[in-house]
């Protein structure tokens, strides 16, 4: 029979890790999950897939291209584009079985069919948190954004929030007459376009010559509560009062959870315009030009297109993939620390038994022992423990085994002692 | 603008669960990799699809029924319904990145669009161990059968791993002149047959009466290693005597790794006919009625679709999704254990900045404290508690945030305890 050979290939943008880089990956979802877990947030893990009809309705049901979609039976079927919608879908669904505020988060892939470009993924991470509940308070908002620090500590990042409330600036844009969603869209590329163009597109939009300086000098406050409390005459619109008051009550609930990484940034929209109220990006401290690694806000409404009773909502995000892809980048990944097998164990034919219960003794304790045992001779054993950069070898003779006492090789500075078994124990932890 | 409200619909047999079952689905999970970890063996994590020419390779391009295959642009994918096919095109396609023998484990989910039954799912979670490489040592047959043991040490069940070579029967089929996959084929069927049907099965393709009552006699021997020895002199067949030879290896091999809850049993064939020698099935003890929570085995070429190199590999396997679901429905779930929130703080209006500050101190300290705060009387926060059964509570009036005492409350015997932080931190742990 012929084998004709398929070429092994994976499909371009899917996210894959080789086996050393995934562990450290995989020790940063089991660091965050502690965290969420910690800060009192339920996990949650709903279908890759979902019916089209449910992942659609935000958009009444248009396909976006970027969608993975099929069908199966009768059955019309998504790959979900993000966890928010299966939030939506499940909390609807589960009305009468959840406590509110319903604490949850989920770490779990998403797909989006675009063109695979650096920094960009067809499947990838997503990393959620939030919490939902009829009349949410916004204790909620400072705790989601207090939320980045435990998390960051965790990973051993030193990151900065930066914070806004989209009342502000929709409350100035309502002051001036301007269409909302339109001149926030051009707030959200304040960052990617360059000063002239932004005024440009503000003035296409109908904006006075004066208002347009006004708006420049808005988005470009930084700064403590203080900075932003100073504005706070500029504007009498109601929205803008209530977004101002929003902010100061969450910033005193942040002072009291004792947050320190963070700053308000008025420019700080967020591109999705279900954001209602507090919104916030999270950014690696001293590497702002690599772009937010995550994100968040307040929404008003989650489940509108599944119930009528109205959910309010408010979420913290870590674009845990990018952030990966960032810190290999960067050289931040900390590669060197991990050893998949801590204690090598080269065995000769007559010790191959004795090896295998030495192994198991020391995995029963912890340690990551492994047999060093392909068909092979003693040399190409050693070149083996070489080329894995095992931290530790023992050479496991008839005599070592005869005695209780092995041979403990330092694979690092070539040292070696004889040791007894609970010796080395003590030694390798 | 009218709002049709859509029904929030999961798709059928797709795998989800309320959050506080989520918490200790997720526990097993963090158990199982620790495990992993601990007997060196690799994560790796691929794409849920990959193209269909990859997963069908094995099939040689024929769609089945029960597989999510779809097209996006040119592209023609599949959802994977295993983790086998995946981790060979992993390996064939980094072939020369990878150290062998590789040692993988890879939990992650998998999908056929099979009908949904009860213990039967769409999209479900299988947890894979495997070793591969040339020329691959019996030692890592004996490897995976024992990992089972810490495995399910860790998950707190007693389990029974029944094992065989298949070559012991292929071996004995082929003395018989018999089409050793249709015979193996009946020899599965042993547990969900009854005995006639079995005998009958065999008839039909040409075995003696004679050969039929032996082969009832093989396949019903049961035992340690001895037992299947008194079987060495029935056959001459060379296939036989090797699956002889393999068995006793690995015996002594589990020995050695002192291996202790396990017995041979010839009528373990496992369905899938890639299987070539070692081969093993796990059941809860004196549960064996549940059926096999596990199996694997050894397979010979595992890359075979994808390049010329023959690789040999051994695997286990844990129904992980199966098994919770059994579980579950045998109560045997410690779902009281766990607590998503372990320390209740009520607080009142004049000392919520107090009850944040105490809250965020207790999480700092690896405590799950959560303030009860929705906007709702002292009545209702205490019926909250009640309802979360949270096992205690703290009542944070000004008196207590003034004096550094806090009365904690444990909500299963109603005692209470004026304490200091730290008392409280250390009653807690």
């Amino acid at each position: 029979m012929e084998n004709k050979l398929i070429t092994p290939r994976k499909i371009q943008g899917f996210w894959e890790l080789m086996p050393s880089e995934e562990a450290l990956f995989e020790d940063m979802l089991t660091r965050l999950r502690k965290v969420f877990e910690n800060n009192c947030f339920q996990p949650l893990d709903t279908p890759v897939a979902e019916f089209s009809e449910i992942l659609l309705a935000k958009s009444g049901g248009d396909v976006d291209k970027e969608i993975y979609r099929f069908t199966k039976g009768h059955a019309d079927i998504c790959l979900r584009y993000d966890l928010t919608v299966p939030l939506a879908r499940f909390v609807a669904g589960n009305m009468n079985e959840l406590d509110f505020p319903f604490k949850r988060y989920q770490i779990g892939k998403v797909y989006r069919g675009e063109r695979p470009q650096k920094g960009r993924f067809r499947e990838f991470y997503q990393c959620d948190a939030d919490v939902i509940g009829e009349n949410l308070s916004l204790t909620y908002d400072a705790e989601c954004i207090k939320l980045y620090e435990p998390c960051f500590k965790e990973l051993k990042l030193d990151v900065m929030v930066e914070i806004s409330n989209r009342k502000l600036l929709a409350g100035y844009f309502e002051s001036l007459g301007g269409n909302v969603v339109e001149l926030m869209t051009i707030v959200d590329k304040l960052d990617k376009l360059p000063k002239e163009e932004i005024v440009a597109l503000f003035k296409d939009k109908g904006l006075k010559d004066k208002d347009i300086e006004n708006t420049m000098k808005l988005v470009a406050t930084k700064g403590d509560i203080f900075a932003i409390k100073t504005l706070s005459s500029i504007c009498e619109n109601e929205t803008f009062k209530k977004g101002m008051q929003e902010l100061e009550t969450v910033d005193s609930y942040l002072k009291a959870l004792g947050m320190q990484n963070y700053l308000y940034n008025l420019s700080i929209v967020r591109g999705h315009d279900y954001y209602t109220g507090t919104v916030f990006e999270c950014y690696i401290k001293g590497k702002r030009n690599l772009g937010a690694i995550g994100g968040g806000g307040r929404y008003d409404n989650l489940c509108k297109n599944f119930m009528e009773t109205k959910m309010e909502g408010v979420g913290m995000s870590i674009g845990i993939t990018r952030l990966f892809d960032i810190l290999r980048n960067e050289n931040l990944l900390n590669t060197e620390n991990y050893a998949s097998v801590e204690l090598g164990i080269i065995t000769f034919n007559e010790t191959l038994m004795a090896g295998l219960t030495l192994m198991s003794k020391f995995r029963d304790e912890g340690v990551k022992a492994d047999i060093i045992n392909e068909t092979k001779s003693f040399k190409a054993k050693m070149k083996e423990a070489n080329k894995r950069n095992l931290p530790y070898i023992i050479i496991l003779g008839e005599d070592e085994v005869k005695a209780g006492i092995y041979t403990l090789k330092d694979m690092r500075t070539g040292e070696q002692e004889k040791l007894k078994f609970d010796e080395i124990l003590e030694k390798l932890k």
